[in-house]
């Protein structure tokens, strides 16, 4: 019998419901519980509410857990609340009482938030690795096909003369801009909310600074208040972030489906990466791209869930905050597979070559034709007409072989160089490495 | 290693790739796709696609599989591609070549389209039992507090005189309008897709009147490119209708924890259903309406999530598609389990008694005063003036022990009987017992 | 000076910042406040607070309003602060003290709800008669073009055989069940919530039996407190059922933007209704559909803006209510221009004919040749195998003239008649006759 | 007649159709339009498509235009496209043939997006001077305010002390880490587009670095392709940021309207800022943070319209990018003006004394009476036993007077001056100095 069924209801029924997914994402969090508390420890005895003696002990039992979670030996026992009081209770069971001494001068509120703190600077690590494998082939299939040309649309209409070196390139640099907005989440992530407690701070002495520098955050949330509040923030921050990457390989997916088409013809993948037909021949679905591109809407959509979670609340804790781990967790995980994919089919793509050549495009070149008139003396009017004219009468032949565009960022001159330089950049802004140094001092 | 580490790929994490979570979805769709198969054998035996003979098999192997369902007893097969695979599976396991004649004049895509559309019908049905559930407490619930006034709130400031009966009221009446929006997306759902295959029809004679009236379906979709456009459509209304029931269940448990904060103290539950604190016997959390609330929330996001899934998209199946079972599944047990805690919750809920008779609340009293002299035959005008000027005084002192609100609606006259009427011709409205007929001739 | 450059404000710059857009939104307002005020100025002498006398001065003035209204000769004077008050300043001024009788009994909370309760009834019946106009066309296309044959699409690739009477019926079959969501929203609107005042109803005997009947309601929100709370959920499920007809009318322009790509040319409008380009002749650019599908697109994101400012919002008025106007009343003529814009431009669109005759799209009959087969006794399995043999040895030429699909809805039978049947019961469901003779009766 | 009403249509009504609301918005681009006009001549000038002589009319031109719009003296004429069209018409009436030499070397679309990065560069300036504003009131209110207490709340529940100088605090470290935000899509606004033509380029050497330089743009979108699909992006990016800024002001706005109820009465406004009732006396009604947190509720959906209006579409401009004007045009004025208003609401709040001395209070200190005794010497576990049976036996009975908080960011140390370090450094990351100047040598 279900619990809808009936709604008898019992206070297990509504356990299940408050708990909801949480010990799934705790088992993620564990990790990064204990590098807080590894912290927080050092931290109680400098400001004397734990002795040396006692936080030897602490460093020890955090890091044996810590080793445990490594190596999947880590669970939540039934009956325990959360990964906070499992870590307590095994500390507890293994060292005695000085385990419950750890939960001094903290509150659930900034021990969790910390942990999410830690998580999300890690998770974004691995979206910035992912994303970085992608923008490499980028900008290799950019430079590969640089002079394979293929007509640019407008309003889905045939324009002008494009490249796929042009068109890889443009999800590269794409790729930098999208970085810059997932660093401001990581910014934001990258504050300590430890010492907040339950929002409004503590009565006990607390060294919020050495926390702080012990677990390599670049700064703190000052304001107890704004660093609870900072739950929802990062959150909403880092949804956004995710869908500006979402929104890029949104539009690539949304190009290599209709490119797929047999209207279009332009790429194509190899058979047991596209979707088959046992009577259909012809057919070469594009499932993966289908579902990168439906993936990332799904991603896109996460910021409006996480605004209707958000907004028109007041200041303080609510339990309402819970449920955002539902919707970011899963959707970071996301994201990283559509990244993966992207670059793993990206891999075996097949370029049409000559697609140019075709009669069918011949207008495309309209433009160059009136530029090149232009560039040799003809007034930009008469040229146009000239043009216009030979169109209209059915005269009109372009050389279709050749173009000669130039200009910083053209087909003839991609500045593959210069969209490097932007990652490059990015790259170094976040200083992953100093965060592995802090981590393995704690650990050592 | 995990994937977006390397993004070596291979074809199998491109499997679990497309794949997704339709697996835990199959099992769910599995009842509903053997009825289907069902009717579909005997449309195909009608039409002299099937013998009488084969189709007699087919119906008894159909029944088979049906049973074993419901016995917990089903599972796709390691290798199997989906549940309609395994049914079709087991059938030829079963019974031979005949199994392999199942799929004549239908495609996967009106095949998952009918199973789909059969969940659907079935998960609103349960959405409305437990919403009547609900229904029927809180009209208790206002005819047991009638008497219980509270203050009315304009702009969160004490406004006028209300009451518990009225509040309790105000969300049996929200919820009678609510299905009557759920109701729509009933009859999207009981619009039978089967026969319209890929999206545009088939060679072959089908009856698809036969099947609508088999599966109890009250009309069809009958153009076929519209039966496959509903894929989506009938996700995005049914998301809007568990959108609108939210709404209602979101503002219910607003008001709650509100009410239940200390300044105001209108109600409370029983200890063990509200979240406590070691230290601080003050504290009873509202943990569960925060998380309905919240809930409530994340299912008013789904639309959202929907809308871009479709946007923009042309005619035709996608894969894109695929993704609205992770969405609006989920969604479903979320909306159950939300109106079954709302009303597990209520059933304990505890009002305060007497509120307004505290001095504190006088002024919420004075348009009564005001309206009490127009009456008498005061002058609308000089009544406000006499008021205004005793309250500016200090010597407003109104009765605040009696009202006398009469009209329709109001504190004095609720029309619980007006409201279940309504809800009794939206029960009506839906004629449950019909399917229940149909499908229990499919299985007899 | 701007306001935020130096932030002095004053007393002004609040009034300007609190009014907003309402004075533009009040003249829309203004016809259907002035029939709610005949409907409330009748009850008020039905239960004494009016003489007979000074409802026939009141019935007189008021309707002099309502035809100064129509004749566009209706303002909002200076200073005035809302229709409501111009209303009853204009009755003051002609008829003295008996314009200030006529507040007794409501509230701007309820005067403004009924105003805009009638406002949508009269917005959506003209929703219904644009979508009604189209409906016919669509209608008459899918006629006119049932055996011009085109391709099918599933996943973005050549599929199976699809013709444009199969296309232009799905839409037509789409809009009527658009317009039975709509339709909850009409009914949501013709509730009449007059007599719950500020949301908590009134000490004087209203009778609000009396206003529903005068107003041509179907029925009143009795719970005082619901109708207040309908302040926003109707705008809600206005913006859902919006975003319904919405969703099909951007799948409408999408096909169309694509089929108008010179790869595709399935379609094309005369030159004067494309737009064309001084240089590039071959382009036409169909920008009247990218509009209507991103106006459609501006639609559906107004139910998560209607969704922010409500939820997480406890009972009773908030001034936030305020700006649904905002949201709601745009979009209503948005969607009112993309209906008629679809219409205007299928008048006059051309279909290419015998496309499918083209060699290109000989696969696109695989399945057609297969099912012959098996009509024609051989087995499935082997018809299957056949075909697929003759596809990989090119020998495939299937006969490209002529399909035989003849169920329901299929390309052969395309059931205009019962799509027909059902628009046509969806109209007589709207009963616009009964509030045409309530408002004639007030106004006579 | 309406155009919805016959759906008879004509040329002009399409053209109402298709121009929108962009007459308005290309006012306010137009002397930006101009900006980038005078940019272009010198580097067409450089590049030898103009002669000196020509770009000296050509700058005189421009620049008469440019004070034009500035006095206000602009409009686009009758029959005129756009602000574009109008620029260059002027330019030819007064000054011939040169006029027309303006537009070689680049489209519309490069044309209109460097309007509009110009445009949203000097648009972001305004947001960051606003909020600069409100973050130096809220740093003076948190500081003056630094000891009035108050009770911090968690799950809407009394929960621990607080203050006004920690809450007036939390949202000025708010604002900082929202300024981050923003600072993304100025980055992003601040690339320079000119030079991509239709998105693919020219073939004329254009010099992407001259313009790039004189316009003052930090850097360009090197790929032609990702300049264009920049249209969009950076909308997107902004009203990200802009939904960052309001949901810090939607929550101090909630907290207002909270405090302000009458069980609370933390704090209130004058008479003159609130608004009142005839005759309730006791009604002072929170409306202009009302409209604060339902405007900022707009803005934060904006980001939902404009996903829709992006999501899978093809690379290459389309027509619905146009309607983003509509989105973030008011957008951007809403912001402003709610900024402001919170400012100037602000400078006349009144916070009530001495709130935590009411024994109501006396549980929210029970936490600090544990710290103290542990602090003191007692084990924590006997600390909290000794308080809990305190409060049991209603025996508590802490001092209400003081706290001693002391860590960063407490109430004791609000750390105001590393929060307006942080704001230091947010600003100057901006370099508006530099625009000034590049402006002024443009227009000199």
């Amino acid at each position: 019998m279900k619990l809808w069924q009936k709604a008898t209801g019992s206070k297990q029924e509504v356990e299940q419901f408050t708990i909801g997914r949480d010990p799934e994402f705790d088992i993620i969090l564990a990790p990064f519980d204990v590098l807080g508390s590894l912290a927080h420890a050092h931290m109680l005895t400098k400001i004397g509410l734990l002795t040396i003696e006692e936080n030897e002990i602490l460093q020890k039992g955090l890091k044996e857990i810590y080793f445990e979670i490594e190596q999947g030996k880590f669970s939540i026992s039934p009956g325990v609340e959360d990964v906070h009081s499992q870590v307590e209770f095994l500390l507890t069971a293994r060292y005695g009482e000085v385990g419950k001494k750890l939960h001094s001068g903290r509150s659930r509120n900034d021990q969790v938030l910390v942990d999410l703190k830690l998580y999300y600077r890690a998770a974004i690590r691995e979206i910035v690795e992912v994303s970085q494998t992608l923008f490499d082939l980028l900008v290799e299939l950019s430079s590969k096909h640089k002079n394979d040309l293929m007509p640019g649309y407008t309003h889905t209409q045939l324009a002008m003369p494009s490249s796929f070196g042009l068109w890889f390139g443009s999800f590269a640099e794409g790729l930098t801009e999208d970085l810059g907005l997932l660093k401001v989440a990581f910014d934001l992530s990258n504050k300590n909310p430890l010492g907040s407690a339950a929002g409004y701070g503590s009565s006990f002495p607390l060294d919020r600074t050495m926390t702080t520098e012990l677990l390599g955050f670049a700064d703190m949330h000052h304001n107890v208040i704004n660093a609870q509040n900072s739950r929802g923030k990062t959150e909403r921050t880092l949804a956004f972030a995710m869908a500006g990457i979402s929104a890029t390989l949104n539009r690539l997916a949304t190009d290599v489906c209709l490119f797929m088409n047999q209207h279009f013809a332009f790429v194509s993948f190899p058979d047991d990466l596209t979707t088959g037909s046992s009577i259909m021949p012809h057919k070469k679905n594009p499932d993966v791209f289908e579902l990168i591109r439906s993936k990332t809407n799904q991603i896109q959509g996460l910021s409006t869930t996480i605004g209707y979670l958000l907004t028109n609340m007041s200041t303080g804790y609510h339990r309402d905050l819970q449920l955002l781990k539902e919707e970011i967790f899963p959707g970071i995980e996301k994201l990283k597979s559509c990244l993966a994919m992207t670059t793993f089919m990206l891999k075996s793509i097949k370029v049409r070559q000559n697609i140019l050549q075709d009669p069918f495009y011949k207008h495309v070149f309209s433009v160059e034709v009136v530029n090149d008139l232009v560039l040799k003396g003809a007034p930009f009017r008469d040229a146009y007409m000239q043009v216009g004219l030979e169109i209209e009468a059915g005269h009109f032949a372009p050389n279709q072989d050749q173009l000669n565009h130039t200009h910083e960022g053209s087909i003839g001159n991609l500045c593959l160089d210069e969209i490097k330089s932007k990652m490059d950049a990015i790259l170094e802004s976040y200083d992953f490495q100093l965060i592995d140094q802090k981590f393995l001092r704690l650990l050592s």
